[in-house]
């Protein structure tokens, strides 16, 4: 079962529509993306970056906004890689607020050296990790 | 011309590679779309919602990333509606700095009631003011 | 026992020194208030002003920074109320990594009613509820 | 006469009381900062730490909340530093909306070797800019 990040959704998240600005919701799913890595690798991207020496920089997202998120439920998102490149893989985010779909994301990230910031295959025990989690396509 | 919205970048911006936070970037394209509207509407979202009774929410967004943004340059978004249909409007947002573009986002929003926060044409002087920026598609 | 809050710190909390960037710590601070009232009163600061009319906005905040804030830990924020006035009340916040205090504030609040957005007391149940929760003050 | 820190109000800033959340209003006060570094040192924080080896980060914050901030109108932060220390500083943020004080805030940060992250007394050039614009206190 793909990997669940739970956010707690808060007043300051909150537009005067009473619900959470479209601008928060890319930001939710990247921490639901980090959250992954903490949660399958053992550390996000701070610990990538700072003592694994890569790192994987968004080329893409492309989102789509469902139905609006508010403070009332926690916002539950749902993320697996879907796709894995020599130097890129691809993400899926869906966040889902009491049972609805409130959001579907689409995410491209390529795999850099953390030092030259150039892309680069990542480790192989990361590679194989994301192949242990990688998400069968409907398509 | 398209309407050019300049943003100053500053450290809190940035992320430990010393470049801007991805999830940051949507935040500066809707800025800059509220940015066109107080332009060219004499008010943005928060007029809009409050003072003209409409909205205007996303539907979807979609970003590329093509180069880091850092405090160095301005950033400039130039921004326009690329399509108005009965009740949604597409917009083009091309982040550059020191004439690099750093992203380019396309974003689709619906018009809605503001009050009962339904679908609902703009109304007909936004219409007007639209049609009177749409930026010939070169497709 | 104080509420315990806790803060998944992330990548993109943390700016080109590594650490958490000094804007976001009274953003957790709030956060982790608003917690509280969602642990002890069913309900954070959304519901409070949606649904029982009442709001509780700031009036000052003092924070004290100790140590820096990263991603390698939970930050525990733990919230009690410090005094209770007519239509005021003060919040202390701690914030702790590792058993290290990384801040320290205070926080005055005014209640105010939703709709005027004037001064008023708190409901009678909410004026029970922070007087069960008061922290004895050690001055 | 003190530096001057227009900042463009939007949408995203507000809360659902229809005005500019708390905890966005420190992040307002600590651009306005980093705008006064950019104004007359030609580099904000980034500049500081990547091209000039020193560092200012903050051990304390002190805000009142006077007036509620929305989109109408610019929000004017005046800056000033208000005494230098062998390796402190502590600045003034006021701001303003249409002439009304909506906050003001007092600062203290530290400087730093940025390599070291440890307290070392500014550049000299540095502590000549201060004590130029160092604005005599009323007290």
């Amino acid at each position: 079962m793909a990997y669940q990040h739970k956010i707690r959704v808060a007043w300051g998240d909150c537009d005067p529509a009473n619900i959470v600005y479209t601008a928060r919701i890319p930001w939710f799913a990247l921490d639901a993306i980090n959250g992954w890595w903490e949660e399958k690798f053992g550390g996000g991207w701070y610990q990538m970056e700072m003592d694994h020496g890569f790192g994987s920089p968004f080329v893409n997202m492309n989102l789509d906004f469902r139905a609006p998120i508010t403070p009332r439920h926690r916002l539950i998102c749902e993320v697996a890689p879907t796709r894995l490149g020599r130097t890129s893989i691809d993400w899926r985010v869906v966040g889902r607020q009491d049972g609805v779909t409130c959001f579907e994301g689409r995410f491209t990230c390529v795999f850099t050296d953390a030092r030259s910031f150039t892309k680069a295959p990542p480790p192989d025990e990361v590679k194989a990790l994301i192949e242990a989690h990688l998400e069968p396509s409907a398509e």
